[in-house]
């Protein structure tokens, strides 16, 4: 397999990550690639945190994944640090090749860096190929996830 | 009711959050009330990070119950804040009293005023009766929940 790149995610890469938001059959309906202002607004945010990992992969100079990792200091478990996993985006020309569980192989050793005790992430429900994914990839579906939208 | 008073986590408070913790079927096997080192460690990373909140629930001068809010930036849903519900407890003695759902719609509205536009969490698979208090509160479970620990 090609050589895949994995780093933070600059100003520049926000209209490809946009792309690969919109690109999917949940992100289609609410995603507006067409404005990018709202997501400028939020990448300032998320740069400007340090227990924000907003990360790009890339191969052979193309963008091909995203995902964002957040550190989240906590006292349960022994005051253990847990790692979330959010917006996990594969690029659709590049989907098939096993991007995807290089990136969350990748996530994983990142939390496993920054002495995270336990990575978490939510998938949809309706996403039955997302939970043989990350089944494969050693995650348990212990838990059921509440949204609630304001 | 009894008013019920819903405040910042102090160094303080760590003991009875740590008691509330450990006082549960899932959290008793996990948890070392005996030696609160590594929490007043997690205790300055999580008051020294303004996208946290540890907050507890008082009532008669009483600490009745506790959850922490994490304010999370990105990027998906047009640049949406979204706002983590993590290690919810109410005390014992004070279950039954409808604390939980007061401090669960406490946390709604603090996350409406940081300009959240969703509330997340995610509860064991087991905690059935956990499953029907969140619906109650307007919670969907659309997302299914994996861990991996590390």
């Amino acid at each position: 397999m090609s050589d895949l790149n994995v780093r933070r995610a600059t100003a520049d890469d926000i209209t490809a990550i946009v792309a690969m938001l919109a690109d999917d059959a949940l992100g289609a309906t609410r995603e507006s690639p067409d404005d990018l202002t709202p997501y400028a607004a939020a990448f300032r945010e998320i740069d400007g945190d340090p227990r924000q990992y907003l990360a790009i992969a890339e191969q052979e100079g193309e963008i091909v994944g995203t995902l964002q990792l957040t550190f989240i200091p906590g006292l349960s478990h022994k005051g253990m640090t847990r790692a979330l996993i959010e917006a996990v985006r594969v690029s659709s020309a590049a989907r098939g090749g096993g991007i995807g569980s290089r990136l969350i192989e990748w996530a994983v050793e990142e939390a496993r860096t920054r002495g995270c005790g336990m990575v978490q992430l939510t998938t949809n429900a309706a996403r039955t190929d997302a939970h043989r994914f990350y089944a494969k990839l050693g995650f348990e579906p212990t838990h059921v996830g509440f949204k609630r939208k304001l």
